[in-house]
């Protein structure tokens, strides 16, 4: 198997408000071609550090993927280093001269004499077109594999990767097929989730097994590596399927760019169905993930951040004794809240959002992290209560979210009357 | 100046889904102390090349923190990797071993063999009390300076670096000062923000300035670094004094950890004001950013996420014909909308948003990606309208929400009615 090591190169990157994600983007394309990231670095615009950890990745590493230090400034140094670091010439490139001042004549913006630094290429190497930006991209076969240099924007580097990089580097590395196999679970901890499938994974170390977790959202990734493409989807079957038994409908979705309210927006679709959504202590979390989804029109018909009692009295036509009685945050206003949203949007479903989020607020009963959420519907209204630990405001807030989400999810997998739009 | 370099140590952390971002907690102690980094890595969990970074950045770097692989387990190799880069050997701390079998009493549960390995330290090395985690951390002086290990989980990694690394390594660094000014900003572009600004900052090696950058939201950042706090501050003042004048209201703090909801909240809190909005294409973002905020319920009264035509009609009243004659996203609707909003709210503001988040929808006046937003208060209403480069629905809307709550922090900013709460 081929190792690569990618370099970020740029002080910014050595800040502690900045992190290098550029190189996420380019691994993913790396294990797709079955080649292993074995190092990554960042190195800050300093040319004789730059240069060493160049020279040192190209004695150990079959393929050297730099990113950034292409631009026109004089910090822009990453073509300097690998000249060095090779011993090769810089070599001024007539054909990117001329890219240059013609897209620089495109946008119609005169061309600082900067700019000429970046038709400049390392002896030998191949430009590599930048389609969103004025810094070509450059490919160099070594001894050992081919070094590559990305630049930093991520618009510019993703299609450079996409269009350019992949199918130079393809015929660099032995043919070996990598399969990735994920589920997307919620309704779950962390801890629990390995409990329960780690005696399935530990077993293999092909697939290699990982979990990811984010609030309220965990992510299960199995990757196979193989000779065939049917050699490394069978590993994927043969550890995915017992996990996928294990695991029953706390997967929301096995497509690992699908988030919960795609899976939601597309049940509601596919049952020709709407929600509406009543929130308190979500504040308007609920609506935005539901209409973060291109095309959310189609279903979403309006919500409700009914954050004081007023509001819920008045916009949602909730009965004061109710909350008199009751609390605004009780399993009683929860429901009438679904249902009252239900009835003015006149949708399918409706969700609703009642806690207590913090930092302050709660009750004996009820303490700071007491979330109730309901789900009206067809047939009928439900309403859970859940309590996530307190002292975390946001958190709690995306946990419910996602919570509500997921009651939403569960509710259009059960057989529902005829679906048809209200 | 000292230099350091940061190892983080895990297969998991070369994988496409993971970034390390303990190492930018390291990094913001790191210059606390004055201490510049000047490179960090990420290796896999494989004891050769452990070793050989180990032993490469000793020699060059004056400060080595290594991050994870501290565990019980067998892949855990940093404490194995740091004792054959120096030539040392492991020994078993009788001291660590009775603080292991101590915590694992405390919490009632069985002490696997495997755990014994956290108890060996590398010969000469001080342990650092893990106050949230069986793995002690590890210091040690070198010839250059002093090497520290670090546990992997964030919890454990802080509460080290705060209680016990800091005062380590105080002493191993020359007094040096490190002072920071930030900026954060919205209403201009990256571009233009560099424009203005860079004649002033571009003459200065220090303080260093960083410009940081998301959807709507920039941040420059000035590092100055001296002998004291008076000279640090003095050249703070020197770079960032015209900085400041030539962003004028751009910048809406200078609190680095303050997001725009939260200047909009306190300015809010000052007036005694209240606010509430109505949101089409931000589909309920705004209301989340404002109650983002602990304490929001004391002035954010509620929102209305009016998506389709029909709710703008029924919940907030806007009349049919105004739809009909200027549409939905226009500057009539967004100033409707607002004004209903703060009617049914009884609020002292109203924000609204109207426009063509995408990816289809628009018109040739009003093609995807504008934005009609408007602010109704004591003193009238007003619409602004904006326009943003089409394509990214996710990006339309995170701009318009910014831009919303940007209107509102400006008409705060103005004289307004005595501040009453409506």
């Amino acid at each position: 198997m081929k190792d690569a090591e990618i370099i970020a190169v740029g002080t910014e990157l050595l800040t502690p408000q900045r992190v290098d994600t550029n190189s996420l983007f380019v691994t993913e394309y790396l294990n797709l071609l079955g080649v292993d990231l074995v190092r990554k670095q960042v190195i800050g615009d300093d040319l004789p550090r730059l240069t060493e950890a160049i020279s040192t990745a190209l004695k150990r590493s079959h393929i050297v993927v730099l990113i950034g230090g292409l631009g026109p400034t004089e910090d822009d140094l990453t073509r300097e280093a690998v000249a060095a670091a090779m011993g090769r010439k810089l070599m001024l490139s007539l054909e990117q001269e001329s890219v240059l001042i013609n897209r620089f004549r495109q946008i119609n913006r005169p061309m600082a004499k900067n700019n000429l630094r970046q038709a400049y290429l390392v002896e030998g190497a191949e430009a590599m077109p930048n389609a969103n930006g004025t810094a070509p991209g450059q490919f160099i076969y070594t001894d050992r594999g081919a070094l590559a240099m990305l630049p930093g924007p991520p618009r510019e580097l993703k299609t450079m990767v996409e269009r350019e990089l992949y199918h130079r580097l393809r015929p660099v590395v032995p043919p070996q097929v990598i399969r990735v196999r994920s589920f997307r679970i919620t309704g779950i901890g962390e801890s629990d989730l390995d409990t329960l499938i780690a005696p399935v994974y530990t077993k293999y170390t092909n697939p290699v097994t990982t979990v990811l977790s984010s609030p309220g959202d965990l992510f299960v990734h199995l990757k196979a590596t193989a000779q065939t493409e049917d050699q490394a989807d069978a590993l994927l079957r043969e550890v995915g399927n017992p996990i996928a038994e294990l695991l029953g409908d706390r997967v929301y979705t096995e497509n690992a760019s699908e988030p919960l309210e795609g899976v939601v927006g597309r049940l509601l679709r596919k049952h020709h169905a709407t929600v509406a959504v009543a929130e308190s202590c979500t504040g308007g979390l609920v609506s935005s993930r539901l209409t973060d989804q291109g095309g959310s029109s189609d279903y979403f018909l309006g919500g409700y951040v009914t954050y004081c009692d007023a509001q819920k009295i008045e916009t949602l036509g909730i009965s004061r004794e109710l909350i008199g009685k009751h609390s605004a945050v009780s399993e009683e206003a929860a429901k009438a809240m679904a249902e009252a949203a239900r009835n003015k949007a006149r949708s399918t479903f409706a969700l609703s959002t009642t806690g207590y989020a913090g930092p302050s607020g709660g009750t004996d009963f009820d303490p700071v992290g007491t979330v109730y959420l309901g789900v009206a519907g067809p047939n009928g209204t439900r309403v859970i209560r859940v309590r996530y630990g307190s002292g975390d405001r946001l958190r709690v807030r995306l946990l419910a979210t996602q919570a509500s989400l997921d009651l939403l999810r569960k509710t259009l997998a059960e057989p529902i009357a005829a679906g048809l739009r209200r």
